[in-house]
């Protein structure tokens, strides 16, 4: 079976882009098995790629190329970058998309792509997704060297995640995502949150609003109120039934949030 | 080449949740042929879900395992569910999903998966998709006996889509779809009706609108009217050409739908 | 590895419309490999549909089958069409959705799928896409002559869409798309312009703006301002770094766009 190859970018499922970037893929490698993590990256937004890339990508199998396109400064003089680690390869402009899902895995390379024998024969000033990335990703997945590809640099960009600080008995953070449903994902912890403190210890501030205890499921949220839970990627999210907490609380990413917790 | 799983969720395409799913069931198989059903059944909407799933199933190939994933009790005391029929798998939470589904088909075996081999390492108590239905329905597609994931039981939880109600003359029933044309889909079946009835005999009333006559296709709409036709799913359907007819006639899922026969 | 089939369609991705269409493909040929262009034209709009399938359908590799689906007259005496190309095969209803990509290849064939071998056993009046196109395509994609699929005819129906004219030191052109950044795509050749011009040379008028010069990307918008610059189809684009140019300029599909170039 051919190699996996996922996709998440900001181009949307509308216009020709995500499909004329999966064509470019397959005439390279007709065979590359091509995966949709996501094309609804708000457009430009290199932070939210990053997070919904590394949320995702981390259950794909060893071997898998990650090519991830959001790239407001696409025919700028930001660099491409393909970083290797443990187990995957990621492919994408060099502007902190891919670095934070690349060193939860372990960093291996990085390389600058500047061999134009891999790119497509045209490139054009706006669409390095078709006429870079994809045609790079797709020769890694055929088992190209990727010193071939380009030189091997130190580092790649690197945007940070904001990292929430703990002190004693609280520890500060702020609000990363909202997703779909309209819940919210902090940068804290839960597990290591819980390795110190038990669930009903907890006390949640956000925007006002303070939220006892930790649940386990949404389900456990009473007459629609907001409750705090670690929610699926181990972090602390705030959520309610069957609502959107973001909209119930008014709250955005970047918002702060504290959470204290009681001292026995 | 690789077993066929159909995904039909709520998760929506623009989080790491789909994706993430994806990965699971790859990395348990990375041969599995992944189709998108749907992903955008509303939040939580288990009913909307078992009919979109119960429309587009059927026209799969034999040995497809089908993996729906609407799951507003997750984390909840609701059990996992696999039914195996006479042509496919359906994977899910037992709340009703994929009961309408499989009982369109021949249900062979209903089994409750239970044996944690066959899950993630670790599952959160949120996002059972991942962690539960994808790796069971990952290890179906490779061939493993379902009898291995869990004990038999005698039936799963159904949810019955609301039936149509004939007497003399005339069929009741109600709105239970609305797709994104604005297309009214009742739960009256049109190759019943037409077994009994000329087309022209017809009239169906809703929300105080009456159209006679059925028509054939969407085109034949005078004037942006509403028409009534038996569209593909077999199903009585309100149609506007060009227009939403949900819109048009004010109509919501649930509505009642009368449809009378002239008596010759 | 099983051919390659691309969808172009205006089913949307919430119903089950587009996932019972590729059941019916993969019944046919189950190693159909399916990669999906967009589902999101807008609800019958053709020409819509005929400029994302021709942007995207080049970039794929000899032999893939392109199946389009918008088709306001499903039902009526509208024709199914296939079209061989030097590359491609093209699948969908005659009404020039799919005749604009076929005429950028080199058109070889033109046939009218008549024989019901090649369909679903039923056929619906409203869903062609699921009984009718899909399976041609995937009989194609399985290497069945199209001469056994129904007779070869002279020409397809062709919609073009509208061409820019040039008069001495000027274009006169028109917006053909608009796309999910809000960037407004002519169809005014900007390769074409740029073999007699200078891009400092060049004005750009739209809708009451004028825009000197043309920029290489889209980073080079200075303060949000409009700028225009030849875009991945290497047409004329406007486009605004981080805004919707649409927006910006009140300007929709249609509108008409003159440039002028400064005689030396």
């Amino acid at each position: 079976m051919g190699t996996i190859i996922t996709l998440t970018t900001d181009f949307g499922l509308k216009d020709p882009y995500q499909g004329a970037m999966k064509g470019a893929i397959l005439s390279v490698n007709p065979d590359a098995r091509l995966v949709d993590i996501s094309h609804d990256v708000p457009p430009g937004d290199i932070l939210t790629g990053a997070y919904i890339l590394m949320e995702a990508c981390r259950w794909y199998p060893p071997g898998t190329v990650h090519l991830a396109v959001v790239d407001p400064g696409v025919g700028s003089s930001r660099r491409p970058v393909v970083i290797e680690t443990e187990r995957y390869f990621f492919v994408g402009p060099d502007n902190g998309l891919v670095s934070e899902a690349a060193r939860a895995d372990r960093i291996k390379r990085v390389i600058i792509p500047e061999n134009k024998d891999f790119f497509n024969n045209e490139i054009s000033s706006t669409f390095h997704g078709r006429d870079v990335f994809g045609p790079v990703a797709a020769h890694l997945s055929l088992g190209v060297d990727p010193a071939l590809i380009g030189p091997v640099v130190d580092s790649a960009t690197v945007i940070t995640l904001p990292a929430a600080e703990a002190s004693a008995g609280a520890v500060s953070g702020e609000v990363i995502y909202i997703d779909s449903f309209g819940n919210i994902i902090t940068n804290i912890s839960g597990i290591r949150l819980l390795s110190d403190a038990s669930p009903e210890d907890v006390t949640v501030e956000i925007e006002g609003t303070r939220i006892k205890g930790l649940k386990r499921s949404y389900f456990e949220a009473p007459d629609n109120d907001a409750i705090a839970l670690v929610g699926s990627s181990g972090r602390v999210e705030i959520a309610c039934n069957g609502l959107s907490a973001a909209e119930l609380l008014r709250v955005s990413t970047g918002d702060k949030v504290t959470i204290r917790v009681a001292l026995r």
